[in-house]
């Protein structure tokens, strides 16, 4: 039995809270060795007392020495194993705008690309051209028809695009037209498999028609596809754990990623006070929220070890917002680590923190990696982190009489 | 998506350089309760000092409370599941005595036995005749031609020996001849499938001749077949982790066990200072080394907890002439625990040692069973130690975006 088929099977419903409060990159390492981390350093006082009174741990997003990226990283936390539920490039680039992606829907990363006049590519990032650039071109692919489908063209940012295609009997199984070099001409979308033999109809179609519409625009005349997919197909949140769950995250990607599990998206606003303000006027309406902070991610990748530490101490300044809500079970932790030594993401286990009634406290009182290594929580695949604050929710029945 | 699969799709090359040192049978017990065991009894300042930089932990060599042999203490380390890659008794006979053994081989264990006139055994050892009669009679059962295979007959120790049939077509599902009991005659050998079946009408054959060749022979008049197997078809560890890896061991077992993964096995000559020496001689053409030191476990083996903690202290001593060549990441562990308390080998969580610039420092200062049960490696199954190595060395990708 799956750990989905237990939590369909033992899932009961009460009027209980859980806040899922995710720092992403939130892990990281200390400068030199037996230093203290971003997270040691920071001053929390607010974590610290959650720390005291709840039970840490560290969680391992995949595997031990996988470094995830957010897509993975997410889908783990919301108990969705991420080696069994795979995301393509089309599909999180889509969720990454904020496109509403349906389930019959193939999304394709698309490059604007310079051909030259013997149809060769010449340029795979068109010179990077502007935003704004890229914008007005996705503009001129969005007239396009091709009979039985319905077409979407949505800028990225610079040379980059996503191209949606939404209809009957689409499947994603298509390799790139990028042939990932310069001096050769674009690939045709070939499928590979029958099932995806429409998909690869459609494509070429609107293939041919975007070099007639681009034909005499430069650098950019072109564009290729890649990473091809339809989102994978995902139980909801609801159907999984019984929970009436919304996802407050600033940043599109996380919007999209919590869409994915059919969570209902919330306007989050701009800040965490924006996100802390939504979550307190959405309190009655459902079970479980997602806060989603993104800026112990960003600092970490940019190197600042001092920028992540006071993000850090913001996060740390809005827990009393959250905790004046009562929630039954508060837990704070990150997708993955992202120490400011290494800018990037990195494969170490990530600090948890779980508050709630019935957790079983541990000695620690600060909320830190060194900490979290002696927490009652131990080590465990992000994967269970959910049917652990399912538990805690007193929304599992037990397993066998 | 298996963690081979992961491996396969993530890694990237670059100049690093991965130590993995194995003391086999690392781990021991103390003698008398709240004592302290072999490893931490030994005064180790070179271990300890790399234990205060690194980051310690426990790995389990298959599953808890298993004890294991070499064979799949060695794979688990080198990151095959040793649950799902098995290797057969024949096959690990062969890789003891150093047989270059081929994926089309099939190996055999023997047994030399007596029979009586009536082909009865009497003595399924034959007597335990010396090595040196074993030998003689290896030789002259080496004359056998059996139409269509290669037959290769190798002593091994007192009434072992080895035969490898070499040859298309073989495949190594075939039963055991030895009735395991005295007083009956030995078995047919009979295929388990269709395919194995050329398999036991060659040993069959050869059996046929065996009973000519050796009947004026006393005691030793004839032998049974075991373990009949081929080796399993295993990914190479280039082709997994796009390592080129050498192997630098004294014991022909563990050179065997590096081939199986198809290392290159060097020339290791008789002490740990020819190791180390022939370590800095190929330090420039390999990417990956596995060094052996046999010897923590046959003290072990033989109880002697006052040898065992010398040998470590050995070992320690060699530590300098490999952190000279500044290997990007060293491991030290063992393949399993071998407490000379219990004179074998045991169940018990192997201490695991990791140093590199990018790990994240424990508290830990010396390296120990009780030290490593606080590190921050946690306990892991030793199949994740080379995912772990991997991304200490920087040679792994993220999974997902």
């Amino acid at each position: 039995m799956s750990l989905h088929d237990l939590m369909r099977q033992l899932q009961v419903r009460n009027n209980s809270k859980i806040v899922l409060l995710v720092a992403d990159g939130l892990g990281g390492l200390p400068l030199t060795p037996g230093g203290q981390t971003e997270l040691e350093t920071a001053c929390t006082p607010n974590l610290d007392t959650l720390a005291t009174r709840g039970v840490l741990g560290l969680s391992i997003p995949v595997l031990p020495g996988i470094t995830v990226g957010s897509g993975p990283g997410h889908l783990g936390l919301f108990g969705y194993d991420p080696l069994e539920f795979r995301i393509g490039r089309g599909v999180l680039e889509a969720l990454g705008i904020d496109f509403n992606l349906g389930p019959d829907d193939v999304a394709i990363r698309g490059n604007f690309c310079t051909l030259d006049q013997q149809g060769v590519i010449t340029d795979r990032r068109a010179g990077r051209i502007a935003s704004e650039i890229g914008a007005k071109l996705c503009e001129k692919l969005s007239k396009i028809k091709v009979p039985g489908v319905e077409c979407f063209v949505r800028p990225v940012k610079e040379y980059r695009l996503v191209v949606v295609f939404r209809g009957d009997g689409l499947e994603g199984n298509v390799e790139d037209t990028d042939p990932q070099a310069t001096g050769v001409g674009p690939l045709d979308p070939a499928a590979r498999d029958a099932a995806s033999q429409k998909t690869a109809d459609v494509a070429r179609e609107f293939l041919k028609q975007a070099r007639e519409v681009l034909k005499h625009d430069h650098p950019a005349n072109f564009f290729t596809m890649r990473g091809i997919d339809k989102r994978p197909a995902i139980p909801t949140f609801e159907q999984v754990y019984g929970l009436r769950a919304a996802a407050i995250a600033v940043y599109p990607m996380y919007r999209g990623l919590a869409r994915l599990v059919s969570m209902q998206v919330l306007d989050a606003g701009q800040t965490l006070a924006d996100q802390c303000a939504r979550l307190e006027q959405a309190w009655d309406d459902f079970d479980f929220f997602f806060l989603h902070y993104k800026y112990t991610d960003s600092t970490g990748e940019d190197g600042n070890f001092a920028a992540k530490v006071e993000k850090i101490e913001q996060l740390d300044a809005a827990i009393p917002q959250i905790t004046a809500l009562k929630p039954d079970v508060l837990i704070v932790t990150g997708d993955h680590c992202t120490p400011s030594k290494m800018r990037s993401h990195s494969w170490h286990p990530v600090p948890v923190l779980l508050s709630a009634e019935a957790c079983r406290t541990d000695a620690c009182t600060s909320f830190g990696e060194a900490e979290c290594l002696k927490g009652g929580l131990g080590r465990f695949e992000a994967k269970y982190l959910m049917s652990q604050a399912m538990a805690h929710a007193g929304r599992l029945e037990k397993y066998g009489a």
